[in-house]
């Protein structure tokens, strides 16, 4: 019984900090890197890189809509072709650094508005997926579970992985519950553990009205930004330990 | 007998254009392509190392500081790390697209005030040197003969190359009178073509004042953004025709 | 009889040229001047609105997307609250060049795709509003007869002026015929002047079926960035003449 | 007795925080707010000013290199005439905004780089100058007593306020230890607040060398981004307050 744990890193820029990027990278096994567009810097990429690799973290590009303003939080209108050239670039950008540091990008993720965009707009999944494929076909894509872009990856002959949140609300039909509403954020670290353990050992979740989903995730994700992420995830570790799942990049 | 033409290809931006890079990629052969920090985009990178794929054209990183407003013409006091990581963030971008076509990046020259700079400020040269090392140390270094960069080039083990401007005027000294000066800049296109001869027949151009001194450069900088760009290669690829010189990458 | 004409100017960046600035601010009345997000500098703002208040040309604020990447022609999910304050900022800073040049922002024109996202996107069309309301409410809105943002403008006591597209096919119910449609952009030089003057004489327009529709505009807008733009704004000028029409900006 | 205390503020950008803007509005007399080129963007401007608004601080134009990559803290060798108009679009801005606020920008103050710049750099002190005078003559130059911008000030007419920094090392010519010195930075919050104190009734502080320098600042420079800006700054109004010193901005 294994389990990847997966976590927004690098998203510091310039002299703003965000996140406590060392401490969390001694607690996931993938690290989803921002590559510089919606945020990340150079020098945050090498230091990101560089500490995944010593920590023996798998690496993965967090791409996002070039809008540092917006943290690539906004839908941007782009065209399949300039977005598929966008996540080209940041790919590329970012492998330099992790080739650096010994290791390759392994993954792709997109980040944000872009994450939420390519559930249901073919379009920009598609472009993300032929960006991935001409980078390097071996790379495997990591998005929500019945999405586009994990549907265009398939088609395109990529591997796909998998995910679920662990502080998030699900509805009874296995989609989020949006931010925007009451519930949809969990913050009590024990339950966010327990409920954590459960998505792995029986595959299941208890939705926002109490009933009983089945849920496959090849990786959990963790927030890392939130004022309690280190906690928490500190807590769906030794959940998870205590279940009997260990820990392990997807891609190993 | 031969030589290397390069030229500042790849320095559109959005919506704006610069140059005309088709025309320009028949003529040289290497392209030194803006990699998005002074100039140029994604999609105007692929589109550049698209067509100088397709021309045969030796693909070189033109790096700049982060300087979109003043086009990298702006000396900017960047840190020796952090100059570096933004070096090598250029040019793995770039290597993206090259690979995307079906190349490889050759060399990296520096752009604009960065290269200014690394002709004297050991500090940032340095910098140019350990990204590009850092990144495939079989990359090539263009520059000026006798800059800072070069040296710190062969130091590490770095191949480099050495370049003249056919459309500058030289001082007694050999190096570039400043374009502040009268008469810095020749526009005489026959003119500029029977000089560029003379640099790889007789490996000499006479300098400002009138006298004559030797050059030694493995390339030949060709501008491509005056009104008369294209006019001018022409004539110095004609001229170096008529004098028994063969125009090739130096990489090959 | 009287007509505003007015055009989008002031879109350079650095080193990159858009349009011929001086020469169309000898023909037109009115001056969309973009304010740094989406286009222009501080030293092409302050250019163009120099030249504009030599000629006696009224300025209006071309606010956009902070998108200079994509010169805000992508829609952007912006917050009204986010799009308000960027709105805000924008005309803020142009007015600080415009009373340099002994003139003030007169009107508000939304560029881009912040001009078709107000047609119909109501929070983002009254963000636009709030921001200039806000600033000033003497300012007047530019745009569209018919959009959400003329109709919020008019809501909260601004001033509107409406345009029409000298140069861009209308549909039987006189909306706009889409870009990506064959026919929707005029090129034929002297059927637009013709067709400008009957906007003006008649208050009507031939549609792209044949039908006759009216129209009634405060404004004509001629676009600057087109290969053939001096030529067609002096037939439309010339054609306006001969049908006794002044120009003459609606802020006078 | 009265003194201005002046802090650097409005610092943050998109979703990322610096300092306590609030708490520190409650504490100083005079806000240098960052006008969106080195950091601020135009959500946060807004917040910043009401905020300084509400609590009765002045607010001065904190005007910084266009680089938000380096927080403005790299010298740009920018023309004076371009730096004149990134001066003159930062100010405008800024002023939208305190004026949607009730309020007017009374001053500008350099920003990180462009301060130490300004100290020496002819060139682009008067840029600052001019822009200022321009937008408005009747703003001041909050500046290094000594400094070229100062002087420059004073030439065009323009009233002029002098700092002191309470928290950094004096050398004896009354110059800043640099910040790459030992010692250079005090952080004993009891022993800044006993300068401060001094700096206003005795008009005197201790150098590094332990000599005693005579030393006249209409504003003290208290540092917001530090951990324990808060609590310094509330020592240094007690201090005040004990030493009979009322803190007043100047502008009043």
């Amino acid at each position: 019984l294994a389990v990847d744990l997966n976590c927004d890193l690098g998203e510091s820029y310039g002299t703003w900090r965000l996140g406590d990027d060392a401490a969390m990278l001694s607690l996931v096994s993938s690290a989803n890197v921002a590559c510089g567009f919606h945020a990340g810097d150079p020098t945050v990429i090498r230091q990101t890189t560089a500490t995944a690799a010593a920590e023996g973290v798998t690496i993965g590009a967090h791409v996002g809509y070039p809008d540092l303003a917006g943290f690539g939080r906004r839908f941007m209108d782009m065209s399949p072709e300039s977005l598929a050239d966008a996540v080209l670039y940041q790919i590329a950008a970012l492998e330099g650094f992790a080739r650096a540091a010994g290791r390759r990008v392994a993954y792709v993720k997109p980040h944000g508005a872009l994450y939420n965009a390519v559930v249901h707009h073919v379009g920009q999944a598609r472009a993300v997926v032929a960006a991935t494929r001409t980078f390097d076909p071996s790379l495997k894509i990591l998005g929500l579970p019945g999405s586009a872009v994990l549907a265009a990856a398939r088609e395109e002959g990529l591997e796909v992985v998998t995910e679920a949140f662990v502080d998030r609300a699900y509805t009874p039909e296995g989609t989020l519950v949006s931010r925007s509403e009451p519930g949809s954020v969990l913050t009590d670290v024990e339950h966010v553990a327990r409920r954590a353990a459960r998505m792995v050992t029986h595959r299941e979740v208890e939705a926002i009205d109490g009933s009983i989903i089945s849920i496959h995730a090849d990786s959990l994700c963790i927030h890392g930004d939130s004022p309690r992420a280190l906690e928490m995830a500190r807590a769906v570790r030794a959940a998870l330990s205590d279940a009997g799942a260990e820990i392990r990049a997807f891609t190993r």
